[in-house]
């Protein structure tokens, strides 16, 4: 097989055969293929698209290019969730003590944030001494032992999507949905999954601009994943405006265990009682959504959400009094209101320009190799069909360094719109894929 | 400027600006930019094509990445031609030498072969001790002393087209019509070109399959070229079957020798005088082609055409006896004749096998460091349309390796077609594009 042939066909607007996609994915990942000319293709599949067959060939040749970790010595349905990231998005903190305590054993790998949107594992890491790398033998013994993990991905997992990715990054090829797909769905199934969740974010602050393209992107998915064999169902969900209040690292974890000990945000309770239920329905522990929603709210009501968190934190090193007593973790030295200059509904709270002031303030990452402040961050203490007066507080802004507080200040009052008419409340679903 | 930011414009069907094109080229050529965004930007470019302002950026860009070599202290219109190859395509060593002898110098740069397309110097340096690589300043120094050069392009001309090209070779990115086009140009702007005569070859031995397609072509570039100022005329010519009689390279500068001295094969004597009447009128040098023509005949003659052949191979340290008694010229030890199996009419003698045949004997290169065979080649019989008996000679073959007459005799068969009723001959051109 000849790599140019591979290449000009997809240019052509041709078919690409299992055989073809297999050994062009085997061989760049073996480095027995340059960059250039995965570069070429990838262009080429951009503008050229890539059929359902395709695609489902891709992300399976991707999944296998590495380990594919086998977890059903330890679980009989393994059930996984993505979020294709957004601002305040501290869902599988909440998520996974819930599902867990519903019976269901969850091992997760999860990743760091890029950008405006924040990571998994940095929120977690803003809990004194927890411990996000587990080697696989270590993520198997505690998912036996204890029924929840949460970690980063181990080296060898999809190690085709991880060069991909990179390459994708450098030559204008991210945004095509196939390979958006197929790097997604690759991971989950060299995790092991056999049924995922999907969180599809739709809006200014997600990758997917519009609903119309986040339910092309999610039909996709749950293709790939069913044709793979897995269960699979997809929610879009709303990224305009941060989801529930607190945007940052210790930040986001004290928000999370509001929602785990009393009642948090109800944007955010209320997205992550649907993920949950939508969890306990595909890996078979509960008949319907309603009975899901109902056994998610009886286990936070009784504590025991709370105690698998407790547990996922102090399995992993972390110190569990910073989580019993919230004041211990990272807290800013600097906590600013940012006042409302004008009255009115408020019409907008843009996410991305959220994110990018949390981001301003340390709490993200420019680049790859950048630390982050665990402490800093921003509290969002207005949604979209909110009333204000002038002064009233809009934002409360957690600094470390004095010099970034106006900057920040500038960038999160650009964040907002008013209206005089009043303004209806933005949805927090806008569908549901199956 | 951002790479990404110049192959996303392109990727989504836009106009890159001058700037960015100039960036593009200049960031490459001066390696600061990976062969991975530019196979990029070279797919994005074939499948969403480029403007007529884009293309002529390009082509000055790439022109000017180099040296860009200046005549006029030595002559006062620099006037070129180029052909995209063909098999048999000896054109250049007898319309150089006419042009010359009609009083307008010419310094001309020219290739190799590769694949089934022979090259100009290949075919020169069958003359003993002839040389074609010249210093710029001895091209600059013949061209003002002897009127006449042929030479291997510099190093340093148009580097930005010999990266670019290498890498379209191992991405499937030749063909797009402006890529080609550009690359054509880039090395005729930056050899000082005034004006260029094209020979744009279409059919089964050409790079161009169809006329419509070759038109395109040859538009795209005179455009270019006049865009550029330069004066711009195109041949759309035959290349089903080979041009003239010989094909291979001694057998090609006897050929040409034949021509020059005595009549020579009708196509190609008919062709080279159009080539060089073209020539003479863009330069300026005749009021009209069917002047031109007149003043062409009489130069070959008065046997000053044949002077300035001669002229060339002394200057450029070839042996001028070898070329008066061209027995001297490396001759193949075997010559076989390929008799006709079938009576008919000739319906056709494709081009590129009889090229695979001559090339397979060792007088081409597959690749580009294999070493050519001058003596060896395929002497061609008959032409399109010809009747012939059976047993009569369809081809000669000059081998020097017996146990390659076979393959070669076998090839040869099967590039020629048989029809019982009579065939009209192959026009020599399809049309002239100004």
């Amino acid at each position: 097989m000849r790599a140019t042939d591979v290449i000009a066909t997809k240019r052509d607007g041709g078919e690409l055969t299992t055989a073809q996609i297999d050994w062009f994915i085997n061989e760049y990942t073996a480095d027995r293929l340059p960059d250039y000319q995965a570069a070429a293709l990838l262009m080429a599949i951009y503008l050229r698209g890539m059929s359902r067959r395709e695609t489902v060939d891709l992300t399976l040749a991707m999944a296998h290019s590495g380990d594919v970790l086998d977890v059903h010595g330890d679980v009989d349905f393994a059930i996984d969730k993505h979020s294709s990231g957004g601002v305040g998005d501290k869902t599988t903190l909440i998520v996974l003590p819930i599902v867990v305590a519903c019976g269901v054993p969850v091992g997760k790998m999860s990743g760091r944030g890029l950008g405006f949107s924040g990571g998994t594992l940095d929120k977690m890491e803003s809990i004194p001494g927890w411990r996000a790398e587990l080697t696989t033998e270590e993520f198997l013994r505690q998912l036996r032992r204890h029924g929840i993990v949460l970690c980063g991905q181990s080296a060898n997992l999809a190690p085709a999507d991880r060069k991909l990715y990179g390459l994708r990054d450098v030559t204008a090829t991210v945004s095509a949905l196939p390979l958006i797909a197929a790097s997604i769905m690759s991971k989950k199934l060299a995790g092991g999954a056999d049924g995922v969740v999907l969180d599809v974010k739709v809006g200014r602050g997600a990758f997917m601009p519009t609903v119309e393209r986040a339910v092309e992107l999610a039909r996709l998915m749950v293709q790939l994943g069913e044709d793979a064999g897995k269960r699979m169902v997809a929610l879009i969900s709303d990224m305009n405006q941060p989801l529930g209040r607190m945007v940052g690292n210790a930040l986001e974890v004290k928000e999370a265990i509001e929602v785990l000990r009393a009642d948090g945000a109800p944007d955010l309770r209320a997205h992550c009682l649907a993920m949950a239920a939508h969890m306990l329905v595909l890996a078979g522990a509960a008949p319907d959504l309603v009975n899901a929603r109902d056994m998610c709210q009886a286990r936070l009501a009784d504590g025991s959400a709370w105690d698998k968190f407790c547990l996922l934190v102090r399995v992993q090193g972390g110190d569990v009094r910073s989580v019993e007593k919230p004041t211990l973790l990272p807290t800013a030295r600097l906590v600013q209101p940012v006042p409302s200059p004008h009255a009115g509904f408020i019409a907008a709270v843009h996410a991305d320009k959220v994110g990018m002031a949390s981001m301003a303030l340390g709490a993200g990452r420019e680049r790859k190799q950048d630390q982050v402040d665990h402490a800093v961050g921003v509290e969002v203490l207005v949604k979209v069909g909110d009333a204000v007066k002038v002064g009233a507080p809009l934002f409360a802004v957690h600094a470390n360094d004095p010099e970034r507080l106006v900057p920040a200040h500038e960038q999160l009052l650009s964040a907002v719109r008013w209206s005089d008419a009043p303004v209806k409340p933005l949805p927090l679903h806008y569908d549901v894929i199956t």
